[in-house]
Order: C-alpha cells, then sequence, then structure tokens
C-alpha cells in the first residue's frame, strides 16, 4: 500500500500516519519528493483496515499494491486449473463447448437439442430453467420441470448439463439435477448466491457482469472459492458500451487479461455478445484463435420460435457448421475438441 | 410495432409476415419505399410474442413503438405518486433526506446518528445490515443484529428507518424491524429478489444498476409493482462510465427523463456516485434543483474509522450545513424539507 | 513517481532500476514488502522521459503521483481565474449565459435571435459558422459569410460573440470578426488546432470530448495555455455512455472536480448534453446550483426548421423563462447574471 | 422514414404531419393503432431536411431506416473494396500487415525497422511523424524530418509507408513523401481533414475513434469518399469503456458488423486496442481468425527507449514470432500474408 500525500502536506500530518502505521506494527516507508510526500506500507495491511487512510488530512489518494483476491490469483497458483464437470475436463489442452437453447421450453425441444449437438461435438448442454429476463411480462422459465428434462437429457446422451440459478430455491433445486450451475451476469455481484453456489459443492460457471471490471469478476470469483469450491469457470460474455450495432461489446481482451491474472479457465459467450446469428461464427473462431478454454453457443431446433433469445440462436446445422470450422483453429491452439 | 424490411427485400417474404399478422388477428400496414418497406402492426401484439420475426428472411430490425413497463408507465398513470414510509410522504410538494451510516457497525454508532440526523433535518434513517462488498474479505454487515438496532433507533427517535436487502432470507428478518426495504444496484436485476420485495408489502427503494438504462431501471420497478406493491422509490446513485475522477458518474438527466416517463418519486445519492466527500454538496444542491423528490446521504459519526465507505460519509456537522444550505434551493423549486 | 515492482522480483532487477535512477542524479526509495517492492523516485522525472520503465523486467506497473498538466493545474495557480470576453467576465461571482442559434442560417436569423437574447438576459452570443456534423450530406455551416453576421450582430447588441473554429483556415477568418473561439468536442483532442488556437490571442471555449476523462481535458487546455494565452473556459457538454434516453450524459460531476483540480472556469452546455428540448431547463437550474460560471443554451427563432439541432432548440420564449428562472438560484450561489 | 406520434395524438397533428409530408411530394402512410399512430414516409426525404419533425405537436420520435452514408455502404456497393497502397492490395484474400515505430525518432531507427518487418513478413511500414499526445510536453515528433526518412525507407526496402495526418499542412508535406495517410482516432471526427485526405489522392486509412459507434466511423468514411477518393481502409483500434486492464477495449466484433454494412476493408491494430505488449500477440491471432484484412503493429529496436508507446511495441523478434505463429490462421481464413 502506497500513501500519497498532497503537495505541501504537513510534517505533522505525515506524522500522525506513520505513528498510526508503526503503532499498529508496520513499517513505513518515507519519500520525500520536491512537490510530494509518499509512504510506502510494508506488512500485513488488514491491521489497517479499520482506517480509512484516503479522508486523514493531507493524504491524497492510496494506491493498492496487492490484488484483493488470493485464491484466484495467479501470482499465489501459478498453474492453470482443470474444473472436471462430469468426465468434461475445462482448462488444459481441450476446448469445451458447450450449446443448447437459452430456455428450456419442453422436453422435445430439449432432447432433440442435446442430441444435435453432441453429434456436431458439443460436449455439455446447456438450457435454461430459471430466466432473469428484462420484462415481467416475458417467459420465465419452467423451473424444476425444466430441470428434469435436463437430467432426462444427460442421462439419454451422457452430457453433462448445466443451468443457470437466480436464487437459493434455484440452487436447492439445481443440485438434484444437473452437473454445474451457471451464476448470469446480472447476478454476479448477488454476493448471496455466489456464497451459496460456493457451498453447493457442484463447479460453476461465473458469467462477467455487463459493467465489471475484469478484477470486480475476480473478486466474485474470490466468494465462491472462499467457500471452499475450487471448481470455477469464467465466461465473458460482452459488457456493456455505448455501441448499438450489437447487443454488447464483447470484451475478448478479457481471455489473455484472465491468463495473466488468474488461474482459472475462461470461456467465451459469443450468442449473448453479440446477439445476432450471424455474427457468432466469426467471433467464435476469434474467441478459439485468442485462446479461450471453451465456448457456450446457443442453439434452437426452430430459432424463429424460440421464446427467449431466438434472434441470436443457432439452427443444428449452423451449429454443426461452427463446430467443424472452428475445429482446425482449435488444433493450432493445441487443443482438442 | 414496426417491421423494417431488407432492401430488396421478396415480396414473397412481406407477405409470408403479412399473413402470419393477420392469421393472429392482426392488421398489417404495409409502405413500401424506393428502398425500404415496413410494416405497421396494429393490434395486441402479445399474440406475436412467440414469434422471432427479427430472424425471418429479408427482416432487417424491429422497431417497438410502446414500452414494455405499464404499471410503471406515466402514459397509464398520469398523476405522480406519492409513496408514504411511515408518517413520512415521498414524492409531491416535500423533499425527504435519508441519511445514515453506510453499514451499521454499533449500537452506538446507530442510535448517535439517528439523533444527529434527525436534528440536522432528515427524515428517514438509512443503515445497512446486509452488505454487498466487492471483496469477500471485506466487512459484510450485522445482519439481523443491526436490524434490531434500527428499529430500536426508530424507537427512540420516531424516523422512519431503511435497509437494504440481499436475499429472501435478508427480506423475512427485515419486514420485521423496518418500515423501508432498499434494493441496491447490483441487485437490480436480481428480478428473484424484486418479486420477493414486491410481495413484502413494504415500500421499495430501488437503486439504479450501474449499467442499466433508464428503460430497463423501470422494467426492474415493474417487478414490484406487478407483485401488487406500488411503492417504490427510484434512487439515481450514479452509473459507470470510463471516468475515474468519481466512484462513478452521476446521471442528472435522470430525473427530468423519469418525471416524463414514469410517476414514480426519484431521489439521488450523491454519496454513492461521487465516492469523494468534498462532492457531495454541490451535487446535493443540483439534485435538487433538478427537481429530485429526496436525497439519501452517508453519515457517520467519525467517518475515519467507518468499516464501509469512510471516504464519502459526511461527519454530523458537514451534514447540517448541507442541509441548511440545501433548504433554500428546495424553497426554489417548491418543496419543503 | 513510483514504481511497483512484480512479486518476486529478482533483486537484479531492482538493483538495475534503482541504478539507473540514480545514475540519472535522481534518488530511489525503496520499500521491500513481504510481497511487493515498490521504489519511490524522488527527483526530476523528466530524466527519466526517455525510457519506458514499464517494460523493464520485473517491473508491474508505474504510478505517477503528479499530474502532468501544470498551468492548468490549481496546486500552481490557488486563485480562480477571470477570463474576460470584450466586457463580460466568466469566472468569479458572475454566471454568464452565452446563447444563440447552433448554425448561423441567416443575417435575419442571426439578429433577431441577438436581440431577443439580449433582452432575455443573455450576455454572450453564439453561433456555428463552421458546422462539424456526423454526415457530409448535413448542413456545413456558412463560413465567412456567417461570421460577418456575427460581427454584425454585435456591433447591433454590443454582445460579445462566439464562433467554433474546424480549422487553421477558420481560426484564421474568426479572429477578424468574433470576441471568443471555441473548440468543439469533436476537436478537443486535435492539439494541431489547439496549439493554433492558443497562438490567436483570443479567449477560448474549450468544450470537453465525448469520451474525454478530465484528466485528459486538462491536458488539452495546456496545449493552449502553454501557447502563452491563459484565458481559456471549459465547458461540459455530456460524455458519451451506454444511456440512450439523452443524447449524451451530462457529467455534471464534473463541475466541483474541475475546481478542484483546475483554476479555469466552467460553463455547462445542457443543450448538447441531452439533445432533447424539455430537459434544458431542469438541468441548467442543475448546474447553476452545483457551481458554474456559465451556461451555453441554444435558442432559435423557430426550431421547428432550424438547419442543425432543432430538437434541443428553446425559443426565445423558452429561454426567457428559463433565464428568469435560474436568476434566482444564482443568486443562492453567489452569483449575478 | 417512420413518424411515430405521442399515444393520443390529436388528430389535427397528424393531419397537418400528413399535409406536410404530401406538399411535399412524398407519400404519408398512417397506421392507427389503439395506443399509437405512426406515419410512413415513402419519398425522397431530402425533402424534409429543413423540417426538425421531432419537435412538432405530439410528435414522440422519428426511426431512421435507411442509412445516411451512400458511398461506404455495402447496400449499394455488394462487392467489397480491394484498396491498392503502391503495389500492395488491402482486402480479398490477402492478409496485409503494416508495421513500424509508433514515432519516427531517427534515420538509423527507422531503417533497421523497415528491413526488420520486411524480413519478417510485414507489406507496409508505418511511423509516426505528426505525433498527437495527451501531453503538451511529450514528444510531438519529426515532422518533415521524419516523413523523408519515410521516403528513404521505403527506397531501401520498397515498402509502401503510411504516416498519420494532423492538419492541412501535415497532408500537404505528407504527399511528397509517403503512400498512404492516416487518420487517428482523434481526428476522426476532424471533418476538415477528413475532406483534404479525400482531396489529397493518396490511400486513407481511417482509424475509428474511441467513442465513435460504427454508424459515425461510416459516416466520417463517407467525408473522404464524397471528395471522389474510394481507397478507404477502416482500422479498429479499441474503444473507451469502463475496464482499465487494457488501454482501450477491442470491440473485434466490429470486424463482422463492417463487413455486413460495409464493402470498406477492416484491418486491426491489437497494439493501441490493448496498450500492453503481451496481450498483441494472442489478439493478433483473433483479429486474424474473425476475419480482419490486416493488422497493425508497433515495432521498435529497443522498445525501453521508444519516446512513444514503448510498452505496447513489440522487439523485432517478437514480431517476427508474431507473423509465423498468425500464417497458419491467415491461411485457414483463405488469406495469404
Amino acid at each position: 500500500m502506497i500513501i500519497v500525500m498532497k503537495p505541501n502536506a504537513k510534517k505533522e500530518s505525515i506524522d500522525r500516519i506513520k505513528n498510526l502505521i508503526e503503532f499498529r506494527g508496520l513499517d513505513a516507508h518515507i519519500s520525500a519528493g520536491k512537490q510530494v510526500t509518499i509512504i510506502g506500507v510494508v506488512g500485513d495491511k488488514t491491521r489497517l483496515q479499520d482506517q480509512n487512510l484516503e479522508i486523514f488530512e493531507d493524504v491524497d489518494r492510496i494506491v493498492s499494491v496487492t490484488e484483493s483476491y488470493k485464491l484466484a490469483n495467479r501470482k499465489f497458483h501459478p498453474e492453470p486449473s482443470i474444473v472436471k464437470v462430469g468426465n468434461v475436463s475445462i482448462g488444459g489442452d481441450s476446448l469445451v463447448i458447450m450449446s443448447g437453447p437459452c430456455a428450456v421450453e419442453s422436453r422435445d425441444q430439449l432432447l432433440a437439442t442435446a442430441h444435435a449437438i453432441k453429434k456436431a461435438g458439443a460436449q455439455i448442454l446447456r438450457g435454461g430453467a430459471y430466466k432473469p429476463r428484462t420484462s415481467p411480462y416475458a417467459f420465465q422459465g419452467l423451473e424444476e420441470e425444466g430441470l428434469k428434462y435436463m437430467k432426462e437429457a444427460r442421462e439419454e446422451t451422457g452430457l453433462p448439463v448445466i443451468c443457470e440459478v437466480t436464487s437459493l430455491n434455484a440452487i436447492e433445486a439445481a443440485v438434484k439435477y444437473v452437473d454445474m450451475l451457471q451464476i448470469g451476469a446480472r447476478n454476479m455481484q448477488n454476493f448471496y448466491l455466489l456464497k451459496e453456489a460456493g457451498k453447493s459443492g457442484l463447479p460453476v460457471l461465473l458469467k462477467r457482469g455487463l459493467a465489471a471490471t475484469i478484477d470486480e469478476w475476480l473478486n466474485a470469483s474470490e466468494y465462491i472459492l472462499s467457500e471452499g469450491n475450487p471448481n470455477v469457470v469464467l465466461c465473458e460474455r460482452g459488457i456493456r458500451t455505448f455501441e448499438t450495432a450489437t447487443r454488447n461489446t464483447l470484451d475478448i481482451s478479457a481471455v489473455p487479461v484472465i491468463k495473466e491474472k488468474s488461474h482459472l479457465p475462461i470461456i467465451i459467450d459469443p450468442s449473448h455478445a453479440t446477439g445476432v446469428r450471424a455474427y457468432v461464427k466469426p467471433l467464435a473462431r476469434g474467441a478459439v484463435a485468442v485462446g479461450a478454454d471453451g465456448l457456450m453457443i446457443e442453439t434452437h431446433p426452430n430459432p424463429s420460435i424460440a421464446l427467449s433469445d431466438g434472434p441470436q440462436s443457432l439452427t443444428f446445422e449452423q451449429f454443426e457448421e461452427l463446430v467443424n470450422e472452428i475445429r482446425p483453429f482449435a488444433a493450432l491452439c493445441g487443443k482438442k475438441i
């Protein structure tokens, strides 16, 4: 921690802070410049956490030199993590494709999709049973009935299944039926839900919030990890910017940034990032080439009547084309589908 | 609803959509321009909601002409709403100031604050018992113990009290102790929580999400309203932008926009919007002048040791100064404090 | 300047930097923490400007402790500046209202506007003769002919006049006719133009760029100031965010931030910030209350046929109402109109 | 064009608009819904451009159905354009790599770079002689001297050369020495400069502004094209968002969006997009895979002493590695380097 003092800070102000730091058993290293004095604090910073040094007299600002997330931090866990979901490994030398409908609408729709995506090469089936929708008048999901179809689809196809959860009730239901929980973008800082997901024992896919910095995203993952659950996969799905040609702006740079800062696997969801079917395939290629550990792609037997996110969903044929097209890109990156 | 076709859309594509619209019992008005044909749809749009017209052949885009929120919409409820919290009315000709600590830390801290803010002119006491914090290692709140102190503070001072809730558990506890629930920015699209807050019977303060458009914010309020709870107050607290001189960017234009689009009262929280104590007073003046129905201001007996958000909290003296300073501005706007 | 080293930086990496700093005649203060070592650099930083220390081995990042703008910086010029435009003073205890059409369209339009706004209380006439328009097919301005009308309007009314310039040619023409130059948002980082405006000898109104941080804005002002021209007034006119209910998002917090960081006067343009006529008046009240030194408000004899920005322009009656309404707010802030 | 009326718009308001439209020789198609009436306007919209229909009584908003850019629009020019720069073709089946230093610093630096990047596989040499810098105290470029070195580098290596221009003076100098002009992000809406670049006769690389929508970017290209210069190449280089882990946020989705909306070639600059050397290579792979027509990559003989943008510049060895690594990705996309 570095304390930057205001220009011409009074000696008493500097001494007061120095004394406080030393009184708490830390060291204060003072660099007195011509304009500005800075104080480097060395030692266990938690001993100062009840002090808001920012508003002490003559303090200009505080600069942190260490991240607040620890378990997600690559500095303390240099090896990339591999997260197991059923018999599928995310991270390492595989490229994992999750696919399925935005919302589970019926048994038939889900089973048809499960078979089709498996045949095309997907390894995990996704499907929403609890749908967070902007308007209360839009379809809200089949809830537990949808989860039952998910389980049935796994039994029929052998594909592990993932479902978004939006409440403790949903988690309690989901653990009976699915292999991985998803925390959606709108709940990325629903810290209560993060802790409960951490306690569930299931691996968790944590989508990035629409306005979340990478630092906040890793802190959110820390809520899950600190419950003793090491199986977190991150999912970049677009952030909110001024551009309206796409539904969100895919922050593809998040992949190398996360690879540097964390050991957790990261996948990309080009369907939600763009909201436009025609852009999904090129962005999937880009995501693989930049080094993502996987993709999440929405598919539907008939996108034109999908109850949620039809405009960005692929038909089975389009999905199969996509998988075939990205396969050689994955191979170039040393990853198998 | 307007359907904009692609340039040179085929006649069959246009006919197919026209037939679908008419088959569902709506009218299709076709305007064939030189470059582009548009189709105006007249009638009950819910009859088309299972059709994703965006991805029908030759469709360029869909333009909505009506908002998806109805109960929050001023078009159907032209009179401004007044929300009662205990004996305090929000909306109309009063300017309501809510104040108190970011986090309830102790009985003494809360009671001292309650007395001080009442004396200075605040009408509602705020205090956080469930704190959503970026890092899991930061202080998370006293939970039910904090709520008990809130109730005690109300009994001592007569001020109604408001507390943020972050889960169904928190709502179930809070309804026993407080007069108004707060949904925080990070939970603005936690639709499950919104519904539960709607069912609680208590008035609800709904903060705007960091990346939420005004349209999404009003749709979020619709989740509460559609549970039969008409007592919603909106709170603008800054949105996320590229600017870093302030913690967030106060979108003060939201006040006239909300006044035009909705009948719900709107207040402003300059403490969270800026994160900097010195900016709270000028922004409070601006908020009153632009026409807000109230303010939420963080105060603390000793901000330099506050466990949360100390840098933006005012001392009691600073708060009293602020109230005295804004009083004549409120009067100019026809509002009493 | 503080150099933050990576965790476990090698001793040789630290020594290499320390030696370089000392070799250049500066002091290096080393604070070796348990995880991270930081190096405080004391002395004249320009001696290191040919070294990109960020990419030296084991360097994590560089933290600046002083701002790069000097002449605009309040730390070195504590007294607020007052800028004279003709006989009008901007800054200090006056609230200056600039008004007029977005674009000068004709002699009649401009003269009618000049008389009307003077009568209503405006002190400076604005009018665009060189219009930066998104599309090349939109009206681009009357150029020198427009400037002549501006001069004539000044002669008739006594109001000083301001016009936007977009090129060296435009500056060379404008200095013959107007009292103040305006650099528009789209040219805020057209550094060539800033320097030429600095050399012109006229006072300059510098609008904030749509994506410019306050720090970049003050650095842009430094380009003008460092040409020996101290007469710079800043104008906040909305920044670009994800919100679409308004054309831009007025960053009203910029007023207290600028007042803290700089001595330059700052005015607000609610017309461009919102793009909606109905929002101009409440935002003008907010701007005055927050402490702005002035306003820029677009007016037009008949907004429905204005060639540029009609939807945000006020009629003369609306403008007069606005001035009358803000007068008591200005008085409360200790400012005269 | 569609005019959406307010709910319960008066019949006279609707008639007034209908009459105006018809008086100007266009057709008005009225769809009267239960809540809202819309008016489709069919015919030549330029006949209405002197009318601000947005502020006519009872008008809610105007929806455009055609883009304002015409020459850049793929609807009217379905074939992708190929832009020749010297003997190099941008667009079509080649992947063009432009490389060189951010700033030309000396003859030796530039010539060494030119030889190194040619050997590694680059086809165009870039180098800045006029540098737009945030602070006036940073290195501003060698100006015409730098251009002379550019020309010499071309003569020695045969590589066409590109240089950024920031003023008419710079254009007048540059046309004597270089093969392609660059308009930088900060000047993307410097419409005066765009027109002058259009008149220069040289091909132009138009970088996207930090806060420019894709629609505004294409309108900016229209300024160049409408001067009779069809040789425009677009360059995505990151937009400004709230994320700070990278200098800007690369909007990689811009590639498929531009490919759909325009026929102009588009390249990506991962150096400026991220500002971090370690992220350049993965983003270059992603850029190629998503379908970009080229890359712009900063290189320097010794990045640690580069006078501008050293932290994002690659050494010659790193650049050669990058080219070798992306070669097979380009091949998969059907493009040759």
